[in-house]
């Protein structure tokens, strides 16, 4: 799958459009019902130009998500660390749970991974991806003494993404700051003060 | 919604047959193409029949999720209590999200609910219910001392539900006993020996 490189503002825009477009199809028709043409309709970009820069229906709807969900980046020199990135990415993450867009996308490419190995692959690697920050920032925690020794990263990581997921495809729980603590707390014992 | 109470055999085994049926058709045609008329032709029960027993596509599809997920009952006297109570109630949660009907159905229903507010309400009470006995427990737990005083139930439950269910719809984990037992570690702190 390659990601468009755009360089040219006008490129740019509508490279962000048609993404736009596609996740707003895909949360409307489902995965089923999902066509490029109706993409192109809703961006105002040819059929032949989506084409150009993606070869199907698959590669459009990973590019979207790849690139409309951008975790805060870590590991830099002046971004928080150990359980303060922890912290971070869990509001990321109930951000996107919260935003239409994504998260309305989520139910119709969950029940399209349940019938097709592509998309069931793109979105098990998605997720994968998405958690394995949480599990390395968890690590982080644990050398750092902000988690307790024996905490698991992998299971901690689990629990915070499951229950905030799980919160958004099966419940009306949506987590503000104040809930994410709580849950942090929860998984991980209470934070120094 | 009005569950049948089927006295005569015959009647027991066209509700349960009726009931597979719509889970499998759930399960393959999504809640949008989900029809009556082909859950007669696969459980071999007439439509007339089966209109007489439940009022339509969601009294029925929720008969069979409530009637074919039945949780081990708890507070009786020889069941587990408190922490065993927890552990039994994660290996039914994972073991249906192994079983391939009722999980397979999982997916179509979540994206149902996203599109459909009966669906929605549906989901979210049976969730809720599902939920609710874990909550339970943990608080019997807490009680008896099996796991620390400031955990909270509710946050638990949901983390402890949503990494199995998050697992079982994005990802490729299942949660065997061993696996469970890490899992409840992480959230709950380790087990007294």
């Amino acid at each position: 799958m390659t990601t468009p490189q755009p360089r040219d503002p006008r490129i740019e825009r509508s490279v962000r459009l048609v993404r736009e477009a596609a996740l707003a199809e895909l949360a409307e028709r489902g995965y089923g019902g999902f066509r490029i043409e109706s993409v192109a309709r809703r961006s105002g970009v040819a059929k032949s130009t989506i084409y150009r820069h993606w070869s199907g229906r698959l590669a459009l709807v990973a590019d979207a998500f790849e690139s409309l969900d951008v975790q805060p980046p870590g590991g830099g020199d002046a971004g928080p660390v150990g359980r303060a990135r922890v912290a971070e990415l869990l509001l990321h993450l109930a951000a996107a749970m919260r935003d239409s867009t994504l998260s309305g996308c989520l139910p119709a490419l969950v029940e399209a991974a349940e019938h097709d190995g592509d998309v069931r692959r793109f979105l098990h690697r998605f997720s994968a991806g998405r958690r394995q920050a949480l599990v390395d920032a968890l690590q982080e925690a644990r050398e750092a003494g902000e988690v307790r020794a024996d905490l698991d990263p992998e299971d901690a990581a689990l629990a915070l993404s499951g229950a905030i997921i799980y919160g958004r495809l099966m419940t009306d729980l949506r987590f503000d700051a104040e809930a994410l603590d709580r849950l942090a707390a929860t998984v991980l014992g209470p934070a120094a003060p």
